[in-house]
């Protein structure tokens, strides 16, 4: 974990935006990568961004720009004219203006594609129509295209004249005469083969499992640039046409993005959380994405409430039950969310296949039964043990190894129950199409206290005969 | 997510393992992944082994072998000879050299060291020093370096001659004639332009902060490929000598590692995963990694039962604080997780500095009396309206209003309480130099449990007047 979010550069460049000194902000900006440049602007005041924008003009600000949060974006690019934006839009890959564009209003948007030129507009337009979150929205469409029929030497010119074009030349693919992928070939391949190599000889098959539909979803992608260590997957239609190419570095940006929802889905936070950091959101966005569960889980709670109005008698005959009443509640909600906990991941890592859900349940039963023993049985010695030392009142006819033999069965069923819980609902949800993430931890505590507030009670009415 | 985990080449393979058939095995096997090829490996029941290894041998098994899960690797290795491991070895890159050594045991790690030739040997045995967890044990070694003396032709033949040795010809580091790291090049550079060109005039400089030290933390090297989108990061030593570089791949990887250690810590679950997956590992794995919490847990939530038995009196006169207990006490829970949630997220995505503690408590503070307010007076509001309906029996001199203020009051007091509890715990865990991940939700859900009966019986004897 970093420990420094500011590096030197940076700090120099704050004190030129400081001293609004033009030429200092554009000579350390110039020198600096535009990540560290974006971070210096998300964490400057306000009214700082027109000088700094200015200062460094619309091609360094373009791939700054990027990097910005979504709601930071417009606000951004509001301060260039309209020469200024064509320039910045020029400087831009692909994949990235489409990016900005997603980001921005309806109006600026059409705006800012009639800046753009003929060809250019077209691209995008093309682009946009893909979701933000699907491997076509993901793309680049600059990358090297060679065809089969080419020897070395005509590939190597056609990339050189292309040159400008392409993000990344460390892996080329080929197309036949018809746009179909049928391989790749390394640049380092061009390097070291001879000029009249025919490309076809040289190279590699690219098969069916190592390319992505344009309507696939991105994490599908970026599992697939991860299982077969790519530094680039190709993005084809249904006709297998190749229309582009999603790089390592997105690839590791959407496993970032869908482990933090993972992470926050779970703990019941909702909605997304765009590419805002946690310092930059507002309190309010926080509080909107927060209170939801927290409302209806504080409902669903008062059903526990009302189980134990209902065993008003039982608890007032043994008050001494209420002191391992949390603790037998509270076992199911930490047992239950482990288990969730894992199923999910493993469901996100892809290595749960539809088919695996009876030996989920057959392992989180014989783990629930494990633990829910041990657990019991621990617990009831030490009760047994040391409880008898405070004299606790207890009904005639109640023995203290009775008492805690109550405990102890009580205390397994439960964890049995909630393991099973926890570990059926993601599946559960993953077979009627609903997001297994979604099943928030907080959430299965709180039903499996209801379940375990019954349980308690009731074991305790049958085998203490209350 | 991926809905299949088996592809149709994988199923073939099967059939041809059932069947014993060598040669269908090996031809089938020779045209797979290793990705694929392990993940069938995987899912095999362990008699079908020998067959599967014999039939693929050692080179098609070296890359196979590097995907397994750590607990496999042995049990795969005993499959050979010591000739047929020597190939093997020689097979595999460093870094996966060294992952393997690093999987196996003191013994047969010694013994395999005598089966490297002199070189790989002495090569090994110094990566080994490294931590498997620090950039020197994830790097490579197998990488281009050239010298900024040379010109491009010279380059090339350098390259030519080095080029089975070089893992990845994508980005190649440029180092001074002592070693030192001072800048990179693509291969695209030495493609397009004319052979006579020093490699001193076209490489790109490397800042210091891209880069990396051996014995950094493996997520600080992933962080800073993720920042910087760059393919491979070098790493040095504490002079600046370059000593290999960290992959994409590997960077993925570690990411997923990382991001898959912090959710099962936030729920409570320790220890390695290593590289198993969640139906590889045995039930009595599983068990030993959820045991721990889930007992010391149970333990912490007598606490509660002890503050429930000590305010006995309280809960007599009015029983149906009841109906609002777990409420009270639950919504603590919850919403102190999604504020310890949210701040571990923001650490570990490095975005909270250590300067930021007072940021991030003020902005939860606001958030939990946001929260907190709302909520109480929505259930305040519900409380008055609803209940009355039910007749439920309130004290004399106790109001329906009177009644379902207390309750709010203690819900608001709970929901800001736990708020901050959850924001600070792993701000104050790091302090104090603690994994702040380590900070399980369910732990804080346990806490303020406790504190939430403590404030809620406090707050109903106060304004109640019992």
């Amino acid at each position: 974990m970093p420990d420094e979010t500011i590096t030197p550069p940076a700090e120099e460049l704050v004190r030129a935006l400081e001293a609004e000194d033009q030429s200092a902000i554009l000579s350390i900006a110039g020198a600096m990568h535009y990540a560290d440049l974006s971070q210096v602007y998300q964490e400057l005041e306000s009214e700082r961004h027109e000088v700094f924008l200015k200062s460094i003009g619309p091609e360094i600000a373009a791939d700054m720009i990027v990097q910005l949060p979504d709601s930071m974006i417009e606000e951004a690019l509001d301060h260039f004219g309209p020469g200024q934006l064509k320039i910045l839009f020029r400087e831009l890959s692909d994949d990235d203006r489409v990016d900005i564009l997603q980001a921005v209003g309806d109006e600026p948007r059409l705006r800012f594609l009639g800046l753009l030129g003929p060809e250019d507009e077209e691209l995008t337009r093309s682009l946009l129509r893909y979701e933000h979150d699907t491997a076509g929205g993901r793309m680049t469409t600059r990358f090297g295209r060679i065809f089969a029929s080419m020897t070395v030497k005509q590939a190597i010119d056609h990339l050189r004249r292309d040159q400008e074009n392409t993000e990344t030349l460390a892996r080329l693919f080929v197309v036949d005469a018809r746009g179909h992928l049928i391989g790749r070939v390394r640049l380092r391949d061009l390097a070291f083969n001879t000029w009249d190599t025919p490309i076809r000889d040289i190279m590699a098959e690219v098969g069916p499992e190592q390319r992505v539909l344009a309507t696939a979803d991105q994490e599908e992608a970026a599992n697939l640039l991860l299982r077969y260590d790519l530094i680039v997957l190709p993005v084809v239609d249904e006709f297998d046409h190749l229309l582009g190419m999603i790089t390592h570095d997105d690839a590791m940006e959407i496993l970032q993005e869908e482990s933090t929802e993972d992470i926050e889905k779970q703990a019941g936070i909702v909605g997304e959380q765009a590419e805002e950091s946690y310092l930059q959101s507002t309190v309010l966005t926080h509080f909107k994405r927060r209170f939801v569960w927290l409302f209806g889980l504080a409902l669903l709670a008062i059903a526990s409430g009302y189980v134990m109005m209902r065993f008003e008698d039982t608890l007032m005959q043994v008050f001494l039950l209420s002191l391992y009443l949390p603790m037998v509640v509270a076992s199911g909600g930490n047992t239950g969310g482990q288990a969730s906990t894992m199923v999910i991941r493993a469901m996100s890592l892809g290595e749960l296949g539809p088919g695996s859900a009876s030996r989920v349940l057959w392992k989180e039963l014989r783990l629930g039964a494990m633990l829910g023993l041990l657990l019991g049985l621990t617990i009831a010695t030490i009760t047994v043990l040391i409880l008898p030392a405070f004299r606790p009142q207890l009904p005639e006819g109640v023995s203290y190894l009775l008492f805690g033999a109550t405990v102890a069965a009580a205390l397994s069923a439960q964890v049995v129950t909630s393991t099973c819980i926890g570990a059926l609902l993601p599946i559960g949800a993953r077979a009627i199409r609903l997001d297994p993430a979604a099943v928030a931890a907080p959430a299965i505590t709180t039903l499996v206290d209801v379940s375990g507030m019954v349980i308690y009670f009731t074991v305790a009415q049958a085998l203490l005969g209350l």
